[in-house]
């Protein structure tokens, strides 16, 4: 077996039916059948290839793959191609096609714990090691691999996937074909004191996170379960590794979070937002659906709909990227300013000569 | 059960009692029951609710809860309230009242590994999948969730609370009811390593973590054990979740760490200091007592006791404000300092002009 | 037993035996025996100190120790000395000496679970709770500490440790003497979406993570898989802990990483590169060999070799200086920039007086 390529499918398919699975059309012989599809350099003569953007396209021309997946603006090419509106979109949706196997559920391992009460679905997998609390349940056909906790009375949807060492904490509450990534942490407490003098008070947290259908979250995350209420995250949203998201937080459908972000506690992110890696956000605070924050900037106030920022703190991208144009003229600019003091010093002295 | 809510502990109890609780004075009758505490909007009919800024008094106004917890500062009101030096910290300990169950030990779980030689204490709940080391000792109602992972000779204190997946690495020391949220690892190596030539060399780090009591951790965070000696973490520190602690680092009494925070080694952090979040210390510098860094600062020196600091590298708040305001003005700056320096030449010429 | 030091190991040496160790030369009585080392102010009076740079002489002078590790160059000292060219390599190789303990393998315990057609070598460490998947390869010597996960067909190397909780995915592939720090994850989904509309449609991540021989990768990591190929991480890579390096990433040899750096996809890290804490690349550039990058600077573009950086986004480290030691006085320049541009204007209108 080739490790990088893991075992092969030996799935075929015609460029007729790529086209079909794709919405695209195909140019040169639609029978022409391919195994696999691979990167510009990595493609075999086997398999097709795609050309996501066309200044790549002289890595096409010396491609060794049999066909490729175009841009409908591409003009003739010697190979076979389909001509498709997106071509990355093809290849996620030809990717999954040549690698997806049929499931093959496990049952429940014997070395599993399952509590008092817990309501499992049919066609689970569950491993060795897994600890499931009491009167959780389990929808139908969820995989949680060893070393996954669900606390008392959680909820995980069908066909949701827990890798490795995830942690569900009591009561919260994961959608439908939900993906969570190794080591993550669902549920953990809010960070909520109050003080009494120099000490601190712990607040009980006694809310939830609730994940909606369709959510991937990354390795190693950690989603704090509301002070009171939910924190929650909403229907499509996807989480690289390393996020951290604080208690109470919403965030809106389809919203993108890059690895290592960091949003303070009960703050509201709309649909379809894009936040950078490295993005910090300060608490209680909106950002609007649509807005994209560049990396390592930090959001410290309210984020219209559609705003594109940049800095920390942030603001507007355009501006940000002028000022940083300037920023490493900083000392020639603090020179020639010293240098016009005493100049224009020199002039008025020059002009009060004059006029006594 | 509302999950968002837990199971309803059905506690109740009068104002007279809350009062008595909080250190506070009723107005109104003092018998009046209620079930529980929640915010202004979320109470119920049965509840109390809690008024910890006075700038949110409209929001009270509409609250449906029976009774409030108010400042003492606050007119009459036509609901019985409790005037409380501190709502907020009145609101965690009615809070606490409210959701606190009373312990139930589970004992020792017979899929839990317990090494030769480890003392364990009385009325413990150690789980299924948890691994004790030789030589441990773990003190009285000290809960292990599963997953936990407990090294040769460490030490666990009486009521401490390791969440799921929590690793202790040999031999370091955690207090008396410490809090360790799910997947955090203390006593890793720190990182040591010697140059040898263009090679490293790994330093073996022989020390320990010593965490001292009512100490709390988030979740997902990582905790160096000392090259040699101990890294200190100091009683009633709270550290919030994916917080980066390198080998021999000090954290003072009753210190904040948002999160993500990362400090590197050897350095020594005071008293009651509060770093915000995704906060860099370098390392081998001193922090003094009571000091605040904003979110996303780098620290690169030392800290004054009571400085407030902020920006990459970090200097005074009120200077850091001050700047940010101009910062986006830096493009224009630099045209009207270009505009300028023409006129000054120009100036400069026509003096010259006039005097030949 | 001393928590802070271990187990003691009884080992002994005496000067003339370490000098060989370092490679040193001894000035005083070379048969002079030690039982461990230690820092200046810790060292017993058994024990030898070392001086790693010479402005910490005075501590030196104050120290218990019997004798010291100093550099060459260091003048006659009242106390028996090893001069060595790098004392403090010398000391990471008297540590190891004085602290290192034979091996001694567990086997496999009966409570891990060991996949089918899996391999594994002689001499092994494979603790409770550990899961093995099927067609496994686990080297010679390798300790697994539990909550270990290991996927189906992935390698781990002779002699490799993975500490309690690490999760390497199916098909990665481990090295020899790799050292994996708890709860680190190898092998997650890379992050990769493609736009379908409004939704994200998931980009099948088929790749794996190559770790080859003598890296350390520090604790609750994540090494993302690769979307189709590796990522890889080259021989003697140290990363620190929270670190995140995404899909088709390629780390060079001897390259360091501070703790939560972050990497985003096929980026290029050449050799003998260092990366300070909190540091963030994007993805697709190349970064040259033996490149430094200060801590908190994002790097937005190809880095060439040799060059030092600083700053979000990253520039020149000298220039990055000089700027800010200019930044904090920008509400300065603004308010001196304004006045001038009245005394300009005054200038040049009683000029323009003049002339009429």
């Amino acid at each position: 077996m080739n490790l990088e390529k893991g075992e092969p499918t030996t799935k075929k398919a015609t460029l007729k039916e790529l086209a079909t699975l794709v919405g695209g059309e195909v140019s040169g012989d639609p029978s022409l059948e391919v195994t696999g599809i691979a990167a510009l350099e990595e493609a075999g003569e086997e398999e097709i290839t795609f050309l996501a953007e066309l200044r790549n396209l002289s890595r096409l021309e010396k491609t060794r793959a049999a066909a490729a997946i175009v841009p409908p603006s591409l003009p003739a090419f010697p190979k076979p191609v389909i001509r498709a509106p997106n071509p990355y979109l093809a290849y996620a949706k030809i990717q999954t096609f040549f690698t997806h196997r049929p499931y093959q559920p496990r049952g429940v391992d014997s070395r599993a714990h399952v509590g008092r009460d817990a309501k499992i679905g049919r066609e689970v997998s569950i491993y060795p090691f897994v600890f499931i609390g009491d009167g959780c349940q389990i929808g139908d056909r969820a995989v949680l691999y060893p070393g996954v906790y669900v606390g008392d009375a959680a909820q995980v949807g069908e066909e949701s996937t827990l890798y490795p060492n995830v942690v569900i904490m009591d009561r919260c509450i994961i959608g439908k074909r939900v993906i969570i990534h190794p080591g993550t942490v669902i549920g953990s407490d809010g960070f909520g004191f109050a003080r009494d003098g120099a000490r601190y008070v712990k607040i009980p947290q006694v809310g939830v996170v609730q994940i909606d259908d369709d959510v991937e979250i990354g390795a190693n995350c950690a989603i704090d379960r509301a002070a009171m209420g939910k924190t929650w995250i909403k229907r499509g949203v996807k989480t690289d590794n390393l996020v951290q998201i604080g208690h109470n937080v919403i965030i809106g459908e389809d919203t993108v979070l890059v690895a290592q972000v960091g949003i303070a506690g009960s703050t509201e992110v709309g649909n379809r937002v894009a936040l950078g890696g490295q993005v910090g956000v300060i608490g209680h605070i909106k950002i609007g659906d649509g807005a994209m924050v560049g990396a390592q900037s930090g959001v410290a106030q309210d984020v219209a709909p559609g705003q594109i920022l940049s800095g920390s703190p942030a603001f507007p991208h355009r501006d940000w990227l002028r000022t940083q144009v300037v920023f490493p003229q900083l000392p020639e600019m603090k020179r020639t300013l010293s240098a016009l003091e005493k100049k224009v010093k020199a002039l008025e002295e020059k002009i009060d000569t004059k006029k006594n």
